[in-house]
Formats: structure tokens, C-alpha cells, sequence
């Protein structure tokens, strides 16, 4: 195992670029922090390139590093890297995953159009992991899925199922081909979410947390689906939404 | 229109204190920021006890102040009281409500039970309200109603039901005493919610992040209800299963 004791490493200096959004589309990585996650992410083959853990800390014994490599290091340099403010002494360099061949006729899936927090990305992706989507498109505009945040939110849910970023004009044209039930979420022109019962496959949009989805996608639903508001509030969380209308659809 | 240009003023100091949850307690008063937060509140009688305003900005003219104080201050006041990073340069000294007659036999209400993070308690408040939720039950060792995070995050719902502190034992007791059907959640003992169909009246318990419902609790309700998980994730985020059952409960 390699040591590392200045925070004037030039390796300490690369990994603490990983917190933009530059350099982890650069090099194809990201990083994460703490015991959990950490332990989500070694349970795939090929996902973790590296561990970092502060000479603090142990590694629990019931984990297989066989193939991973595993840099020791001062609770400074944990600490120089570490974008939460109390360090578990842990943290992983992650490889991002490449694009899964989707059967597209036979899916469930989340697209997602501009959404800005990384706590509501994050949300998403746990809760639609959770209710059995397949796969997450991620349309432009929207957060970085290897932030930092977002990563925290999906509470290693981001590991699990395929998280793919496309345009999703394209998306929603090759998802109506194959006949998969594309559902837009709207305010307007939309049916109540209740009078549709959706079977097998589908596609869901959900979108910018103050513009909702865009006009040019809205039309070109199979059908846009809005939660009716019984209260006084303008409108739900857009993760909130999206859990509601995934269970439904599912 | 009182004006006030030291932050060492007692009045300033009176503010600040309520940050915290003694003096919120203390003054059965709180503090909210923003002018979407503060028009939600002058929108009912008797809510907001004073307005404090920075000399740098304007009062919208359609608002009615006829019996709100506003105080002006300097900018160095308003970020002083401020929680937040980037302040608009109003805030509002607001009433906690007192506890209304509610008739249980017809409540749809929403009991809360040692939720920690400000956030997940602010969104069940907002998207509790949204779904007609006529009430919300906050027991012990919930996070503070009041603290500035779950205010903004339940963007102006918090104004729009009635929120009462109170021992959730006695609740389920005086519910189900009066035939509302009273549902826990948790993951033993429990139906899959989809089995549950519900006319009128109910009472749903959601609870601490970690621990969920306290077993007193989950052995006193009606039924209790699990959400299925189609994944591999553990569990979903409390705000997102409360709002999946509330809007099937409804």
C-alpha cells in the first residue's frame, strides 16, 4: 500500500480537481466519500479505481479489495479533498460508467430535463432506483451526476442502474418507435396523473425546478400527466413528483 | 416607519436571538426571509407582528401593511439576522399559530414522529398541504416547526394548515376513537400500501430518518403500510414515501 503524507502531493492536487465538474468529465471519474458509499460502489467489479483512508481509519475486514488499489493517507489530506465538513477518513476515485446496451421496448425509464439541485437529481435517482426504473436519462442542462451532492442523495443508488446522458429529443422520438408510453409532466394540456393506468414499459419527464419540462418536449408526449394540487401551494417538489407518478406508473 | 442603523440595537440583538429554538419558544414568535415567504404570510390575519426591511430595497406596492409594523434597517442589520447566504433584504417577525378545534372525524391529517432534518420535515409540510392535508401532528424529538430551514423549504405551506405539537400516543388513542383509520409505516408487520384502499378520514405516521415509527407507536395504529422496493437501494427518502402514501391515501 502506498503512502502519502504532503498535501502538496501532486496526486493529493489531482484528486482535489475532482470536485469540478471539469476534470471528472476530463478523466472519466469521481470521487466519493464515506464508509457507505464506498461500500456500495467496491460491490460492482470495475467501479472503483481506488481507495483513499486516512491512517485514522481502518477498512472493514469483510471487504474484498483484491483488485483495488489502496492509498494511505494524513486526516489533512482526507481532509484537503473531502467536500463534507465532518470526513469519515475515507473516500474512492470511481470510474463513470459508459453507456449499457437499453432494450429500449421493454423499459422503464426516468428522463430528466434541466433539473438544477443536486438534492432533488439525487432523490430522483434513489427513489426511481428503489421503484424498479431502468435506467436514468440525463437531458443537458441539468446538474452534473457525479457531484458531490448529488452522489450523497442517491445514497449509492448511483451505482446501481445505468445513468445516461442524451439528448432527450432523441430520446423521447426512439422511445415512441419501439412503443414505449413517453408521459411528460405539465400544468397545462395534461391529464390527471390518477385517470392513467399505465402497463409494462414506460418513460418518464420531469423537469427544471422553475420552468418544469420544455415546451418542445411537452409535445411531443404520448400523454403530459399533472398531480393535482388540493391545497393552496402552487406546486410540489419536482422529486417529490416524480416518486409519486413512478409508483403510479409502475 | 421606525428606522434602525446600528446592529448593536437591542431591537437587532432580539432578532438575531431568534435563530434559535429557546427564544422561538420562549416569544411563541419565529423569523422568515424572502419576499415570496413573507407575502405568503401577510396573506393571513394576524401572522406577521413586524416587517424589517433593508433601506436598500422596496416593498412591493400591492401589499397591504395596514396593521404591520415595518421597520427599515441598514443592510448590515439584515444580513446580521440573516440565515442565509444571500439575503433579499426583508424578513418578518411571525406568530406561531395557536392550536385550532379540529374536527378529527373528517381529518385527513399527517403525525410526525422524530423526523431530523429540516428539509424532509419542510417538504412533508408543503406537499402534505398540497395534497388537502387538514393538519400536521409534530411529536417529540422532531426538528423545531420553526427553524429557518424547514420554513423555507415548505415555501409559505407552513401558513397554510395548522401545525400542533403533541404526544402522537394520545393522538392515535383520541383517532381511532373517533374512527379514523390510523396507518404506521414500517417495513414488518406491514401490507403493501397498494392493498390499502382508503375512503375519507385517515392518519398517516411517518418517522425518524434512521429509526422510522417508534414500535409503541406501529403497535397502537390501524394498519401498518410499506412501500415495496423494486431495487436494490434499502429504503426511500421519509418526504418521498410520505408523499407516495398521503397522495394513495387521498
Amino acid at each position: 500500500m502506498k503512502k502519502i503524507e504532503s498535501v502538496k502531493n501532486t496526486q493529493v492536487k489531482q484528486w482535489k480537481k475532482l470536485q469540478t465538474k471539469k476534470e471528472r468529465d476530463k478523466t472519466n471519474t469521481f470521487l466519493i466519500e464515506g464508509f457507505h458509499l464506498v461500500e456500495e460502489a467496491i460491490a460492482y467489479p470495475d467501479v472503483v479505481a481506488e481507495i483513499i483512508i486516512s491512517e485514522n481509519v481502518k477498512i472493514p475486514s469483510e471487504w474484498d479489495l483484491a483488485n483495488i488499489n489502496v492509498t494511505i493517507v494524513t486526516e489533512e489530506i482526507i481532509k484537503e479533498i473531502s467536500e463534507t465538513e465532518t470526513s469519515q477518513g475515507i473516500a474512492a476515485v470511481c470510474k463513470q460508467v459508459s453507456k449499457p446496451d437499453l432494450k429500449l421496448e421493454n423499459s422503464r425509464l426516468l428522463l430528466i430535463d434541466a433539473v438544477q439541485d443536486p438534492g432533488n437529481l439525487g432523490t430522483m435517482i434513489r427513489t426511481a432506483e428503489a421503484a424498479g426504473v431502468d435506467a436514468i436519462i440525463v437531458g443537458d442542462g441539468t446538474v452534473d451526476t457525479y457531484n458531490s451532492k448529488v452522489i450523497r442523495s442517491t445514497q449509492g443508488a448511483v451505482f446501481h442502474l445505468p445513468i445516461i446522458k442524451g439528448n432527450l429529443i432523441d430520446w423521447v422520438h426512439n422511445l415512441k418507435e419501439e412503443g414505449v408510453p413517453v408521459y411528460g409532466t405539465a400544468l397545462l394540456n395534461a391529464k390527471p396523473y390518477q385517470e392513467v393506468q399505465n402497463q409494462g414499459a414506460f418513460a418518464l419527464i420531469v423537469g427544471n425546478e422553475g420552468n418544469g419540462v420544455s415546451k418542445e418536449l411537452l409535445s411531443l408526449t404520448t400523454q403530459n400527466l399533472y398531480i393535482p394540487i388540493y391545497g393552496k401551494s402552487e406546486s410540489l417538489n419536482v422529486a417529490i413528483a416524480a416518486a409519486i407518478l413512478i409508483y403510479h406508473l409502475r
